[in-house]
């Protein structure tokens, strides 16, 4: 029973990948009081950062919503650490923090961050409807097309 | 006693637009352990998207300012929603992150969130006091000229 | 035993700035529930802002590290405001938020917000230890090369 989200994600077809470590000196995410920080995530693949450049430039709103789903893929990695590897405990998605490699006339940062939105919602249901901003960044770490954070609400461990 | 707010809103002369539905599969705001996080607002009117351009370009200092209103008082219907209908029970604006669709040489960023910080200000008084951010953007939803997601701590709902 | 921080920086030979009054009509902390919120802090020193311009073009990674550092000296100013003098009330820093003033082109910034990172840690040790994201902004308030807000949780104030 305490899986189910894993039950769910193996229904979608969804593989996490490994936890990344941080680029630099901080941590994956922070708790307290029942809230997980998860750091900003990149579209981190198994052979690197797979999508890098601007949306509007090099890539359309469809190939940044795959960028901004795996960056969505690398965050859940690093929630269910903070979970403990139960992705059950999660009470809620309050927030995810969306920012597009983006040329000056880019206006779908909406869309491109859907990519990540759908993901949670599909993975934990009512749960991971989330407040959101998406804006646009003229660069972002590595030239990655996509990055992004989130908080979120957690239930403790249970004895 | 409870609509405090709905009467200093009068006061003020202002009146909050219908809340919007957000532009993507997400919600306007999430509610946790008291503090609600409130989704990203763009300067939207009754006529749609009212400020599209950058500071610095299209814009002065003074129209960046009646954008962040605009955004703002989007933020404080969406607010009112999370409150259900009693913006009394805000106890405090936590926090206002105030994005800026500027040109790569603006600097006056601070003055142009003022236009939200000021408003907040005025609608809660020592309430309303929050700590902020204010950042440029090359790029916005829609070409937005700003956009403001906000924290607030709010009491539950009384019985 | 109450400033065991204040020891801290004495033998890591951290002084820190007078807290500045923000550049706006906002306020440089809340608190609520034991977290605080600390406005973007810009790279104020004795002689006003230190460092103006972008990193990739007027400014090396290196330098923009000595922004981000001097962006979090003031940021324990002001965390040192919220709690009364005694930084030892700080249970953990929860998230850093950094914004470099970026060329298109530039991909450094997560070693850039080290500069904050790293003293941080210095100075709080395992307490010290964040979440954090690190972007690139096309402008900053007063053309700042480096903007960094941030998000502490801390004890109440003891009788």
């Amino acid at each position: 029973m305490s899986h189910s989200i894993d039950i769910r994600m193996k229904e979608l077809g969804l593989i996490l990948p490994s936890p990344s470590p941080p680029a630099a000196n901080y941590t994956p995410y922070t708790i307290a009081g029942g809230l997980v920080f998860i750091s900003g995530q990149v579209p981190l693949g198994t052979k690197g950062i797979e999508w890098r450049g601007k949306c509007g430039a090099e890539f359309t709103v469809e190939q940044g919503q795959q960028a901004a789903r795996l960056c969505a893929l690398n965050l859940l990695a690093q929630l269910r650490e903070a979970c403990d590897g139960d992705l059950s405990r999660v009470v809620r998605c309050l927030r995810i923090e969306g920012f597009v490699n983006a040329t000056p006339d880019f206006k779908d940062h909406p869309a491109v961050i859907n990519g990540a939105s759908d993901l949670i919602a599909d993975v934990f249901g009512e749960k991971g409807v989330h407040a959101r901003f998406a804006v646009g960044c003229n660069s972002l770490p590595f030239d990655s097309t996509v990055e992004i954070s989130g908080i979120f609400a957690i239930l403790s461990a249970s004895a």
